[in-house]
């Protein structure tokens, strides 16, 4: 499998790559950076050295798409909805990292993203890769919108009680905490060392872009129209997020029943560890890895769930998510490359 | 003023000692420590070498008792209300900063704590210190319950609404983010750097000792019987709390109304800092001083109100309150020797 | 005493900030800063809120020299060279925080600064404000060079053995670590929260611009033409240098013989401290003071001494050295506003 | 390949677990640790819940030397010599992590480590397993002393020049800087998160236990009785060492012609790589991986190099070796199951 990846000199385009040279199926046959045309890849992320020979490459998508069985894309919004293409799209797969083709309703993204939608025409057709839901419609797909980094997170550990009618989804609160890889490697003030050390701060409250995305997916999932808040913090780490949701009970139901829902959903599932009863997920056990820890506590005081669910950012919420839907569209082992062991300490 | 402090060599012990030696009406002449008899204050705490000549002392509280005005306990639940006596009380003032004396009901406490109260003849009469509410309970009282951390930055930034009606109560959820300080200096696996470091975690979820505490209180201000949920996380970051509370509106207020509440409430508090419209408390800018730094925001998607509060645990959260509460006590403005400026970075 | 600084929202700008706001004997009068001109001074710091209601400045030399007693430039370098003349000094007194005004020799510092130097005639009075050794000069300037944070650190922890002829200065060896405040507010990507956690490096091996400096300065302490080898190395956290040096013995001197000196040249010192024998410095006990811990320990197995050094970067190795000096320069006692206790945790 | 582990429970322990959990060959029979026995290994290191189910073992030494193949101890220091046997190296082969076995002289080990050694016969078989060196002799040795963190990172960065014979060993200085794990995953006051974060010290200064080992092993390169001063810090992060050592110049070499040397030595090892002319070695980029970066810098103006190398404490300063050295003993390719691709950020 040749591989492409446009934006690979980001934090979640060097972890593809970091991914996939350990993968046994895929070569990555070009480093797109646009800020980085012409110098090594190994040179921006020394970590690469004698293991990445290649230079960085522009922006060529119609060279890309003969070369690559499957391109990444770890851009900015907006970027991939201006270079898919009839042409692209019958040469060769992409998985998209942006939010471009997550939102089903057009004009639900260009209100919270603010900027017009170049591809309108292939928001149907895309797949909203979030494998453990949609594993069958990824497999043939030929346009994949990689989930958010938050929208995994908080949708895989509120699933089960959303789907089984458990929870008041009009009493639903996500917080959630973030390490500072989640906001990229622009050069900016605001996420300097000295910034964001020493510090916690919430940001985006009730106007994240992530918001209309969770709520799609747990509408579909629920059934009804949710409208949730949700409220990320940045956390001084380099990578993890943790979600904290809180919804009341409509159903007369224990811990241990719930707990047996989450367990019977996802006894299949590789990524998803439903934690021991009373344990509460950290994101210190999942890093590096394609995990999510999940886990519940009912509190029969106010007759609310909380729903924990940790994760790394950068690999089940975005690199390795992605090599988990290209496995799946090639018809791959799901996790085929993807059973790094979290890293402790 | 001469002061006795009981645990020092704690981090909240210590702190008391930090902000003290600025003070220009206070003496320290016992610093307690079980741990240290003996030994150097400033060989245990090197921020103090040239600073503190004393040596750690014993719990001998009837000699403390007479030598000073006042006595800082900065201990382990249980062990101030095995030394509060008349005897000592007719001899000295005690600001206590465990959770003895904070809670109204005994049986509350020795439920929430697993301890059985040793002097809960002395509850009645303790006054709770949250200075800007209860500024005249304090001036005369002899016996203190300094606030825990959470309560006092939950309760500072979610009052002005439940005082005034403007919320449910009953939807409150408080979750809240503190700093490895909270933890204290005991030598446990779990504070180790390698496990708090790179890691987010909930804990103590629907179970926390503070809960009561924060229920109490916002019951007084609102006048109901307050239930809430309350999820503290560890950060990785010596200092700070924060505070995101999620409440549904009970009236049609605009985030400006609120924001005009906020401001009015707390327009003659040094130590409350209402932030401008649209800006989040981030404990970085309260850091090493006594501010707490609070804001809301209005969702009408939801109808809910997010208030938010940021403060440094050490000191609004524990040694600085202390203070502020004993300058109350004694008379003299209630910043003496507590105007120190937020350090950053 | 009426301050103006030039540079205030860089770190070190805002740390004579904090530190000023509690001088008894100073007020800030201007807050320059050429990148946020009319923006409120505690909307870029937010510690500064309800503390600081200034507005930032443009650069206007004449009238700030017509307001102010005394002048701090904390400035990228050459911009102080640029503004000094002979109608400002007549007006006030500059302390210039950058290394304008550091190297006597203008051909050295053109050298290693890569910049031709705007004042060379200024160069011969400013005196190099290391106030412990040049106290004297300094009461009477007009223009004080404010020594680097490495010089600093550097100089402190070898200056008895090198006055006295005790170390071989060719063998002298400085290798330094510090905090990531040192490097400033620009936002450049190396400087990025994930770029500098999790990470330690050396930089500018055998190259850094502070090199000379100490080099001039242990030269006139020993009275010899001193090349060292200086190594600094970026550590992840805000605060703090740590200098560790080595260099042979040239007498025949013990362990206790050395620290003997070092008691005895700085017992009068206010902000230097001999630890006592044995204990290593670490910038966690003199974190936001403006002290310098130092100690020695002598290895009988290769005859050499090690010289450790440790201090606030942003305190004693800028700003709180920069007010000592203008405490000097104003007749004031020397550590007047400068009494802050090492913060710790 | 059956493997035992004895110290499973610690940092290195546990690394070796996190290693072979993806190593074609190896199957860990046996997880032991005093400290938790009959508790699931994956309650300790909540990173290995689904994917290691043992439960912790004793230290029952003939029984496990007949289910294994390979013994790791992870353990303190004097347990593995208490342990060998001919009996236990007659079923199976050791690869010691602690120091028992690294020091040829055992008047030297006892002396620096302050114990009786148990097994001093052993001490002549053992082979110390500095793999790019001795890899000769550990293909055939029943007991591996696997070398210290410190001296592997600084006998790889100054080994060719000592081999060759190009600096003035007599002049050698090491300044090493460690991550916190290097100090183990015991309960102790200093190691708490508070007390590392924001800190840099020195410690052991001129007394450390892993300076004997350098000089050993720096012996039989340069052939001449190595002394050298060697200063370990502790740096707030979790992981990485990094070694900045200074030493004269015997030759009149470039540091072009130096770098050859460099590149010579080690152009066919997998694991150590030489960095590009100017760059200066990274913790962050080795980070995970059993990669060791090296460069080196001339300052003709003092006649010196400096000699710097990076590495992972836990991957090639402990676990990741010893798996190397296993690897090596059963005929392996050496970096089977060792091409972790550093994570970074």
């Amino acid at each position: 499998m040749k591989v492409g990846i446009i934006g690979s000199t980001g934090y979640a385009g060097a972890e593809i790559v970091r991914i996939l040279l350990n993968h046994p199926e895929a070569e990555i046959v070009w480093y797109g950076s646009r800020s980085y045309v012409d110098k090594k890849f190994a040179s921006i992320f020394g970590n690469m050295v004698k293991l990445v020979d290649n230079v960085c490459m522009g922006e060529n998508i119609s060279e890309l798409a003969k070369m690559a069985d499957v391109i990444f894309t770890a851009t900015p919004q907006g970027l991939c909805a201006s270079l898919v293409s009839e042409e692209v799209l019958s040469e060769t797969k992409v998985i998209d990292l942006s939010a471009d083709f997550r939102i089903k309703d057009v004009s639900v993204y260009e209100d919270w993203y603010g900027i017009t939608h170049a591809a309108p025409g292939y928001i149907e057709e895309a797949v909203y890769g979030l494998c453990e839901i949609n594993r069958d419609k990824v497999k043939n797909a030929r346009l994949i919108a990689n989930p958010g980094c938050y929208p995994t997170c908080s949708f895989l550990s509120i699933y089960p009680l959303a789907k089984e009618g458990i929870i008041d989804m009009s009493t639903l609160i996500i917080d959630a905490k973030s390490g500072t890889s989640g906001a990229g490697r622009g050069a900016k003030v605001n996420n300097l060392y000295c910034e964001v050390n020493e510090n916690i701060k919430a940001y985006g409250v009730a106007s994240h872009r992530h918001t209309p995305e969770i709520e799609e997916q747990l509408s579909y999932a629920s059934g009804e129209n949710v409208v949730i808040n949700f409220t990320p913090h940045l956390v001084p780490m380099n990578r993890g997020i943790l979600i904290t949701s809180y919804a009341s009970l409509k159903k007369d139901v224990s811990e241990d029943e719930i707990r047996e829902i989450y367990n019977e959903y996802y006894k299949d599932e590789y990524f998803v560890r439903v934690l021991d009863k009373g344990l509460c997920p950290e994101t210190r056990w999942v890093e590096g890895s394609n995990f999510v820890d999940v886990n519940v506590k009912v509190d029969p005081r106010t007759n609310r769930v909380i729903m924990m669910g940790a994760m790394d950012n950068l690999v089940k919420g975005a690199a390795g998510q992605a090599v988990q839907n290209m496995n799946i569209m090639f018809g791959l082992e799901e996790n085929t490359g993807l059973k790094m062991v979290p890293m402790f300490p």
